[in-house]
């Protein structure tokens, strides 16, 4: 990383043109950078706010160069990013943050787990598995059900399954796509939770109050926060955020997934190295949101504070349903977010709202 | 104008690509809309987070008609729009928001205050003058001193002078520019306040809490709001900007800058047909910002919230005052918008501050 902080009209790079780098995009704006988009789309929603967009794949050297030329720091809205993308970024002298170790342990589960555990971050029991038999094996020590996933990719509940006797395992790998799979035994929660927390390139740490998170069909379809959570719980999330903000020596935002079990305690369920849906109420809760906390970091400017000032229901607007915009706009109460994309896939996320009440 | 609210993924035209531009097409991007720009220069801050430019006059038929193609509505960040664009630009399908009657208002010091008074909203005494000899028999019936104004043009002070006898008029008028000037009484002012309001496509009025301004050399310095005053002064504002918004058949936000007399009269000094300096401070002390009430309108969405939730200090930083920002960044109270101007010349708005107290 460079060693003074960016100065306003430098230019952040950012792979990923979709939603979240379009809000990326506009925070960067507010604070009077410049945005370079890589995406292999020309025109996505991200790039239609940003001063530039090189098209090209995330591995394509050619565009990675032209990136390189353009951006002063690079980051990106997504976890799956190519380790020679950084390489090649870095070479030719755009650092990109958060870095490779938080991108090695996102993008694999199990590299995770074992990263969070040996960070103090608790989770389930987990167990690797390559092939049918092995996954078999795993599920009868772990003992069933136990959720299969798929060790690399895979988000919003795509590529995992539950296993529901240790004998159903092989066919279940081949289900998930006969890959090198995880096995975890199930976290006996009553409540998803998360943390959104930031780490400055000084070391200094940020952390958002907590979010209570509703998933339908594996997508994120509600958050509320502040979450209602004890001091201690509180306490219990700022640490595990500290720890792995640390561990991994991060500069950026991070969203990290947390199930609360019956007896109080906090498991990390996954950790996302970016600006996360389950951050989208700090929008209109906070002073400083995600995602100009996120450009803060990795311009290495100071981060900004993380108090409420308001209780959010944050709502996502999937598909077909960010067609009551106009009823939504209507809503006193309600904040509304739209992402620009043309095309309403069932289920795709096309913008959120945000609904406010005083704390 | 179009019958019913434009839908997200409608470009909004904006005419003029500095910072007001900017912030608008940041707040219209939160919605879900595209922004095209017409400026004179290809690459101004506005442009840099816009999906499209055209680079042209604002008065070239053929970038006009370029913008038209482009834009669902169009509207602009600057009263000076020339009378042939809001024809060309109506006429091609592109309606202009706030209208012309508001554009010619606000373009000529004489109309603006004959237009105020016959709505109901007082100004000083005026009297117009096209001559040095008319110039000095206006500063004797209004009583010297009197200060003269260029009827059109001049902003933050400039194309205006004090007349301290009635006998320096002749010469005030030729250094002025020996153009047609409007001379005015002086305001007997306590404080200088201003109130920025909304109007709906359907009527709808939605007004900000006050604003206290201090200028520097006819240059705004600092806003404090919402300003300390009494609930009567704060209805008469009201008022005034009721009567000024439905006289004008107004859509879009207004500026309207007052005198508040030692008797707890307010007079107005003068109105700006779009987003305002002193309305700066709602992008931090307000649920919707004053860019994104002015999208809203123009888009013929609902009006949003106006209501504080936070008390604001908002100062410019002017020219290398700009150059603090990495000191302003870390205070925690300090929310920094920098508009992304390469060139810091001395007094120019770079940008501004919002300082946040809690309520």
């Amino acid at each position: 990383m460079t060693a003074s902080p960016l100065p306003p009209g430098s230019t952040i790079g950012i792979l990923g043109g979709g939603q979240l780098g379009r809000m990326l995009a506009l925070a960067a704006g507010r604070l009077g950078f410049d945005v370079a988009i890589l995406d292999p789309e020309p025109n996505g929603p991200a790039s239609r706010v940003a001063a530039h967009t090189v098209v090209g794949a995330y591995d394509d050297p050619e565009a990675l160069a032209e990136l390189a030329k353009l951006a002063d720091v690079v980051t990106y809205e997504f976890e799956n990013v190519p380790a020679i993308a950084v390489e090649k970024l870095t070479e030719l002298g755009a650092p990109v943050a958060p870095g490779a170790r938080a991108l090695a342990v996102a993008q694999d589960r199990v590299e995770e787990k074992t990263f969070l555990n040996g960070a103090g971050a608790p989770t389930v029991a987990f167990i690797a598995a390559d092939d049918g038999e092995s996954a078999r094996e795993a599920v009868a020590a772990l003992g069933a059900p136990a959720l299969m996933k798929t060790r690399r990719e895979g988000y919003d509940g795509k590529g995992q399954m539950w296993v529901e006797h240790a004998a159903d395992a092989p066919e279940a790998f081949n289900k998930v796509g006969a890959k090198p799979v995880i096995l975890e035994a199930p976290a006996d929660f009553v409540r998803e939770l998360s943390v959104i927390a930031a780490r400055g390139r000084d070391g200094e740490i940020a952390v958002y109050p907590m979010a209570e998170n509703h998933h339908e069909k594996g997508v994120l379809r509600r958050s509320f926060a502040p979450a209602e959570v004890s001091k201690e719980m509180a306490g219990q999330a700022e640490r595990i955020a500290a720890q792995v903000l640390t561990a991994l020596d991060y500069v950026g935002v991070i969203g990290i997934e947390l199930f609360e079990l019956k007896d109080g305690k906090l498991l990390v369920n996954e950790i996302a190295p970016r600006v996360h849906n389950t951050g989208h109420w700090t929008m209109d809760g906070c002073e400083v949101d995600q995602f100009e906390q996120h450009i803060r970091a990795v311009a290495g400017w100071p981060l900004g504070p993380t108090h409420a000032h308001a209780k959010v229901e944050m709502l996502n607007l999937l598909g077909k349903e960010a067609d009551g915009w106009a009823k939504l706009a209507g809503e006193p109460e309600t904040r509304v977010h739209l992402y620009g994309k043309r095309d309403a896939k069932p289920g795709r996320k096309m913008g959120h709202v945000n609904r406010l009440k005083p704390l």
